[in-house]
């Protein structure tokens, strides 16, 4: 059985060209896991939609900013406790809050420049897969 | 006299969605810089394509990663020498190299993680567009 990996976002990316580009990542990591992006409309409909028994890492600006080998290893963990979803939050323009880093597994930051949150779903999408490739050595990463 | 400022790239982005969603931030900067992409070929290339008089910015995993704000105060700088373009140079998957590193004025990382370099592109060109937005006190900036 695939594992399940559930981007959270809140706010609509509006943007077709970005939202293609992230999904054909997405379809390139199908070996390892089932991903899905759920867009919802508030920061309270986010913290509603996480599973109780889910994995999650929330992207955020005061979290660690690590390279990708580590984020591999990291994702190569979540994914292998059977039964638990793995999801990432992402937060609007307002970001996430205190109570959700606290529930959080892991909180990341993809580094110390404020990124759009569109890109930055790009970006993280661009890592899973890239981390995909790192764990089954494919010539995709050279870091 | 609008500024010049150029990223000049090893290999071809050979994507036209990331491609247009780089140029929108882009013609969003003019009233600051008029920027434009150069595609070269090779390592060799690009070090011949940059003017003898440029604000060399070298894009490297062994720069300084720093904040949106720091890097709008950079770009300030740079964008008040009258005739001095400014050149953003980009390698392809083998990176640029220690002579190229030494002629820069900034060595500058996007973070911690590796990035495919045609999203390093888009990347930058949006904190392009936010240190433009800093710099103006405009609202697409909250971070």
């Amino acid at each position: 059985v695939a594992r399940e990996l559930l981007i959270l976002a809140v706010g609509r990316l509006k943007d077709p060209l970005l939202e293609r580009a992230s999904a054909d990542y997405f379809k390139r990591c199908r070996g390892r896991f089932a991903g899905k992006v759920r867009e919802v409309k508030t920061l309270a409909r986010l913290k509603a939609a996480v599973p109780g028994d889910a994995t999650l890492v929330c992207l955020d600006p005061r979290g660690r900013a690590e390279s990708s080998e580590r984020f591999a290893r990291r994702l190569e963990t979540w994914l292998q406790i059977p039964s638990r979803p793995v999801v990432f939050a992402i937060g609007g323009a307002d970001g996430l809050d205190q109570e959700l880093r606290d529930r959080a597994h892991h909180v990341m930051s993809l580094g110390p420049m404020t990124l759009a949150h569109r890109l930055a779903r790009l970006v993280l999408t661009e890592q899973l897969y890239r981390a995909v490739s790192i764990l089954e050595g494919s010539p995709y990463h050279r870091g």
